[in-house]
């Protein structure tokens, strides 16, 4: 089986980590590879961050479909960007590292909280917890303040900043579990779960393994109506895309 | 005062109805004038259409800021594409018609229904009601079955077909008001007003009033937090873009 | 045109200063005034207060409608008292200070607190965040503990109460926009907003230019069925509004 | 123990079928009396109908205290008009009969529908329902499309019309109780009970009877905030009303 | 009238307790006596120890109405264990002290707040507030961390732990009446609406008052689907239940 | 790794189907086991057949624990009974059917239809979708009207059944995919899934894949409050039970 992960950003040390935390539980008949798109911003902290690498998410679908012969994506930024568009282009799961961290923590805890880098960037964590039916559960969106990339600079620093906010996140809020809301958190999981005696979960690996057991049971995403392939029309621009892709006619 | 209503998709007889639409309650001293992206699906009708169309509509918006002397923007599909992208890049008003329109309904009858194109974009209306808070609203979303496309080649047999659904939502679903689900439909207003007995909106027409009047009270979108300038990074491709964009540094 | 603001208190000095806020913003050729009712409290703090305020309302718009040639009405009370009442009994628009002032708001910022009166109309402002469907935007409804005459009475001290609260919300709930909870208030919107650095709305400028574009758009209120005019039916008392009324056969 | 029940009306056929319903199943020491205000529409139907009926359930409210040493009020009219302007002016208990109703039912069966009068009072019960917590559990509001003056006038009718409706929620909208959504159909209960075999209940037994055991445990409405008595201050007409009144100084 | 509390848990002294509650404002002609089950846990804070209360609460339904000739059933533990599945068993009403005590709530405050016992019970708190339609009215939830035992033991400590709790509750969030999470609180009532100033409600007393009613109006649970009778069918263990149980043939 | 399904009905002929369905994906070292409980009914469509049910899931839970070296559990019934008991008494994880059902669904359509089998059981379905977060995903719940060992002895009437309503719950309701909403259905999915063209899943496969990959990624249930051990109390009866059992002390 081949799974691969798309960091939508164009950093590629992030891409580095992802790729290690996506292979970490992983069995052993499962590849897991990690890749960045070849257009779109460093880090995605704002909605106009997301829109432009949408496009490059999906690019990296349609290569993976037509050229990869890859059986699951996981999509590795913590706002899920393109992921209903990234399932309109395949039939193959698709699984987003929010919806994947979120889904693995309603087994584990009644309730979580999301630790994350910029304030700005909380509408989206509070977006993600909406889309992924867990407005009941999340207990408190929290920030560091630091970007992706300072983390991505710092990491010393960065753990310091995430285990003062979780600690804060289970101490005055009540939360019996901690998400990691970016990507680039990833190498900071077994520290901190041992620092704060809860569950603590990065979206990387549990999505890597959702994505295994989807591919494992046959699933393929419905193609009945809304994740159906896209109308067949013109589009001006995008020819790496469109030379890939797939339709309904 | 210089009003954009940006058409996301890349149909140019579209866009002239939509200029039509805008220009039909402006006051004198308003000037509106609709443009197309240089890049984007020529219909906006899944995901992937919609996220390939907001780097198009991103870039007229960051063109209208430097070069055009905008007073206010319009994006002019029911799915209200890259709308808090859009308010990031510039601290001029943004206004959706999907927005433009639940929002005027309300002010004039408890309840809507909404008609549109095809059965897969149900979702994405269903988004909007939620994303503009009119959940307790909306009687019913029906559709056509008829591609974006197809209306406007066919704008008769449109008619005909967004009479009969809008008829339904009426008389079944209870609808006080008739929301059009999509910016093509706008030549269609004042015809099914007539038939229907109840208020029937396109957003085109609500969409520039509401930019007139947020221009005239000298509003600018908060720039404190969520919709501040996007942070300043490195970003592939999308030259177009990056070259007239304002970051936060 | 002609707008008729309503001041559903007897206070003319507020009435007054309600009148110079609607005609802030105001087209050339839109007329705007503001009166009181004849009948009702001097300020509206409690249920009791808002349904002794309410009949004088509907006899203000149904006089509009036989005696004084008025387009639109706004009624200038942050809990909207009577809104639904008044769209029966006119087809022409009726918005209210807190449904325009929370509608603004949905295009300038992701979000607004607050700022009112008495701790005891907190529940009233909810009802409005709801009746709104601004829920999910509402991040904190703050009070000052002065009453409305009292503002009326001191606005430096009024000023100075509603700084600090507002500033409290901005810093400490996470509001990028602050919406003026009392009619009384609207002489401080400026100062208010450049000490805060974010929108700051009271309700009246913006529910003028919204009933303005209403009128400008032909808009009438559905009288399909919730707001119809009211049954003809024997009323005992309320001979100035029962002589003046319009109602369904 | 004395209940005043105010039929909130000023049909006084309906007063009279009202207070044998509030006798029904009274205990041997409460005396029971209902009233109709002396200012007020014949039915209500509308918001109009209701604003006008609101003074004089408030001045029927306060003669009861001042006059009268009642010990419970119960509002009865579906639309629970001017509930909690009742309990700020008093601090015995008030009980409407929407919520008495809403209330009961819980008790009895896991979810209900509303059979009521015309279909434009439909969103004055949806906010019954919402305003009593009950979103979850109502199953259908249904109208007979007949006035409540209609019903007065003509029972068996009426009463056939009832029937209908009530079926059709049982069996279509898989209602497990009914909820009779006018005061007018009180003579219907135990007719509709044997024909449709789930419990239907009307409003003033139960609201009788919840305020009988509120006054029996010594309950007193709070009056620590939102419904404490109302501001002192000047009030232009309702001098019936003033006269009678308990402010907070 | 008889009616019977079932205490769920098996602490003799608690049941004693709540026998005295259950009677303070019952009618004269009501018989009330509280019993535990023969089986269960001492006291009941985890989702453990309800689900093996339930059995013993079942087994005490059917045996009063087999045996007993009982009128109606309180089930006295603020989780309401088991309280549909009796409503099955049965066609006598049920109530539940926390549907109880939230129930009367709404009669006389706009808002409460519950203090409880051990943090751990907090989410269940939060299901009855949910499970009775309450969530908009629920302030917070406050636990003094000491169990449900600590406080059968030492009536004073337990007193003052409440009072703190309860004070911060309404001072700190706005709560205007205070729900007793807790059957083993039921003697501090008085004592605490003293020192509050607010209603203080524990769910004993209400859910008498309330069976009482429900039985004095002829009131039985709807058997019409949900709630009917459990079907026939082989159970394995519990022999003192199903020789006493009605069932759905 | 070891893995045991709780099916918590006693009816053995669906506990090795149950165990066929849990062994249909599972990879090569991992064991997968279906037992019943010792006690508790022979189906479950009653909340009375659920909390008899109960009380055998935990044992069986503590059994596994202390006597099987199991890693992980399944509870093999719609109505995932006792999850959250079960949490509180091992660390490993648990996992429901409704939970996996509708957990999968997400990742592979935008909403769901569940099919059932009696009525009565409705309710307990919509509390499953609200408990795992799926209101906006669920499209309807439909019955067969065949009770669970109606279907256990005729697999095609039953096959049949079910195949009418998913068909109406496609083209009427507009579901995208089908949860089989009884254990009992296991045999189902793949006929179905071929008639339908939409993702038919039983709860069980995706259950046991989904405790596979939580022990693969070394998860334990938070202990840090909620699922806490249980407290150390006396209990009456349930000796089976309580000889097995871990406690918090």
């Amino acid at each position: 089986m081949r799974i691969k992960i798309i960091n939508p950003n164009t950093t590629l040390s992030m891409t580095k980590n992802i790729q290690l935390a996506g292979q970490k539980f992983v069995s052993p008949d499962t590849e897991v590879f990690a890749v960045s798109p070849s257009t779109g911003p460093a880090s995605i902290e704002s909605y106009y961050d997301e829109y432009l690498a949408v496009p490059g998410v999906i690019e990296e679908i349609l290569k993976g479909d037509k050229e990869e012969k890859i059986d699951a994506y996981v999509i590795a930024c913590f706002g899920d960007p393109g992921l209903y568009a990234a399932r309109e282009v395949t039939d193959k799961p698709v699984v987003g590292i929010a919806e994947a961290a979120i889904t693995v923590s309603k087994f584990l805890a009644p309730n979580f909280s999301i630790v994350s880098v910029l304030d700005r960037s909380r509408k989206m964590s509070e977006e993600m917890v909406r889309m992924h039916g867990a407005e009941d559960r999340c207990k408190s969106i929290r920030s560091t303040g630091l970007s992706v990339l300072e983390f991505d600079r710092n990491l010393e620093k960065g753990l310091k900043a995430l285990s003062e906010v979780s600690l804060k996140a289970v101490e005055e809020d009540g939360a019996e579990s901690i998400l990691l809301g970016c990507a680039g958190f990833v190498s900071f999981v077994d520290d901190l779960q041992e620092r704060l005696g809860v569950p603590v979960l990065d979206g990387v690996s549990p999505a890597v393994k959702l994505a295994e057991i989807l591919v494992s049971m046959g699933c393929r995403t419905s193609k009945f109506l809304t994740w159906g392939y896209p109308e067949n029309k013109q589009i001006i621009g995008y020819e790496n895309i469109t030379s890939l892709q797939n339709t309904r006619v």
